[in-house]
């Protein structure tokens, strides 16, 4: 029986080409086949042009079945070639089902290594200028998200935490709105509200948690909201790049 | 009057050089000046040999007036030369003092943009291959650090997220512990402590709160501590590459 390969579960970031880890450009530059989300962006995969490239799994939410035929996939593909990536949108230890994907590898052998990637809650606070935690305002943050089934959503608690980041929070927002105003938040307690972070059809919206409430409206790609008196703008800041440094950056590099 | 520069607010991530993004790595090489933490290490710091290196700020905590001088470099030095990057520890918008720098700048009109970094909690689930979230077992994750000033210590919440990870963790874990304890989780339940991750002397340790309140004895660099059920070892999962995975990046890099 040949040598196993090796899988590398990789986080690609949030999507602009340039936010991936140097370890993840130099393994995706050497990899014989790459196994990637629909998050995953298509300048994403410039950087593996050698590569066989296969898109595996779904937008919002996965089957358990079809979990497993992407963790099938993996064990396959990596008794055949030496380098196999799991490219993942953000970071996979961040909501990310890499406990599953590690499982199935472990359980049949297979040498496996994570590398990091930049999660959307810090290119979004990088592309909005807001810290998550700032002295005497937010010293703790909280990144959930909540499920969609009706019969776990009532009994979600949201964390008690200065700063709340919500992934995946289109629909769910207008809930965590409510639940928040009913836990005693002040209504007017800032929330920065991205879509489609680092690309260029980023979108930052400012509100509050009273107009979260009344709903976001149709979103576009992955929406991450955030929450907290560390939302609050500075005196001096600036929002003209907001909407144009993602494209910025497409054309700089 | 000369033009202004420009200021570029960058994450070096946890230690090892390949652990920072292309963009952060291609604007340090760009770099006329560069101001970094104690944190940055030197190999972070040989992709910008053409910069000025300067050292700012201390390893455990900033008197203001430190933060201040920092402010005023930053501001004195992008009068005089094109690029200069503000290199900072993990992610500058979590636990980074962001909101002091971002303020000074804009409050003397200088231009600046935030390029994110991988945060140590992330570097941390990923040298440990356990993931922060868990289907079934873990949707929320808090990250937070606690006040080493007596008056805030006690009146410190601790986050009630199914994860929790304390930055700067080392002295302050035992009180974390202690209260976790009282607050009724389980002794049991499973903590990963990392000290240096990603860096050669990379220290991964396995214990539970109960263990945890007995203390962690000398540390001898930042010490992150990850808490909750989605710390469980999996049945097959392999400890041989913990110590040595940080080394082997160094030498193959």
């Amino acid at each position: 029986m040949a040598a196993l390969g090796k899988v590398y579960l990789i986080g690609a970031g949030p999507g602009a080409q340039d936010l991936i880890t140097l370890r993840g450009a130099r393994l995706l530059a050497q990899a014989d086949v790459v196994l990637h989300d629909a998050l995953v962006t298509e300048e994403m995969l410039e950087l593996c042009p050698q590569a066989e490239k296969i898109l595996v799994g779904k937008r919002c939410g996965q089957l358990s079945t079809a979990q497993q035929f992407i963790n099938k996939q993996l064990v396959d593909h990596v008794h055949k070639v030496p380098l196999v990536v799991r490219l993942k949108g953000g970071d996979p230890m961040l909501f990310g089902r890499a406990d599953e994907e590690l499982r199935a590898l472990e359980e049949a052998g297979i040498e496996v290594e994570v590398v990091p990637g930049i999660t959307t809650a810090l290119a979004a606070a990088a592309a909005s200028k807001q810290p998550l935690t700032k002295r005497g305002v937010s010293r703790s943050v909280a990144f959930f998200t909540s499920s969609t089934a009706p019969d776990h959503a009532e009994h979600d608690a949201i964390p008690d935490t200065d700063t709340l980041v919500q992934y995946m929070g289109g629909r769910e927002a207008i809930a965590t709105a409510e639940r928040l105003l009913a836990q005693g938040r002040k209504p007017d307690t800032p929330v920065v509200v991205i879509e489609n972070v680092s690309r260029p059809d980023q979108h930052i919206r400012r509100m509050t948690i009273a107009t979260l409430a009344q709903g976001l409206g149709a979103a576009h790609g992955p929406v991450l909201v955030m929450l907290g008196d560390a939302m609050k703008t500075r005196s001096h800041q600036s929002f003209d790049s907001e909407i144009n440094s993602a494209i910025a950056h497409q054309l700089r590099a």
